[in-house]
């Protein structure tokens, strides 16, 4: 899932969130994890309160299958991201 | 395909460059399109060149089943993108 939130509070809360349902960050704006589908149906509703009220914010989630997640290519560099939703550079 | 990449100026070139090979922006830092297999590989190989010599890039490519881009969610609005690469707030 990907997300683009221009509330830094929002979005703290949004990553903390998806973390505390199992997913991992993979970069700044984006996190994948394993999910049934019936718990996909529960992050994406978790994830329309918490936004709720608030414009300018656009969360795409995308069901992989495992053949399409085996398949991903990664260029460049792992990098690392605090808890704190900040790029460390 | 998702990137986060630090450096400005490499940051707008790979935007032309996926734009450039048909993909579209979904969001600030992800853009999609309907590539073949071949393609893939082409655009992979053509990122790998253009962020040669930098670091602090991280480009992830993920191929989607047409079942799996029918079956994402989008939470919120559509957001603007320029062409410079800046979010429209």
């Amino acid at each position: 899932m990907i997300y683009d939130i221009t509330d830094d509070d929002l979005r703290l809360r949004v990553a903390r969130f998806l973390r505390s349902k199992g997913l991992k960050r993979i970069q700044k704006s984006a996190f994948i994890g394993p999910l049934t589908s019936s718990e996909r149906t529960n992050l994406v509703a978790g994830l329309k309160r918490l936004v709720r009220g608030y414009d300018k914010v656009n969360i795409q989630v995308y069901p992989l299958t495992e053949a399409s997640y085996n398949r991903r290519v990664v260029i460049g560099v792992q990098l690392d991201y605090e808890e704190d939703d900040e790029l460390i550079t």
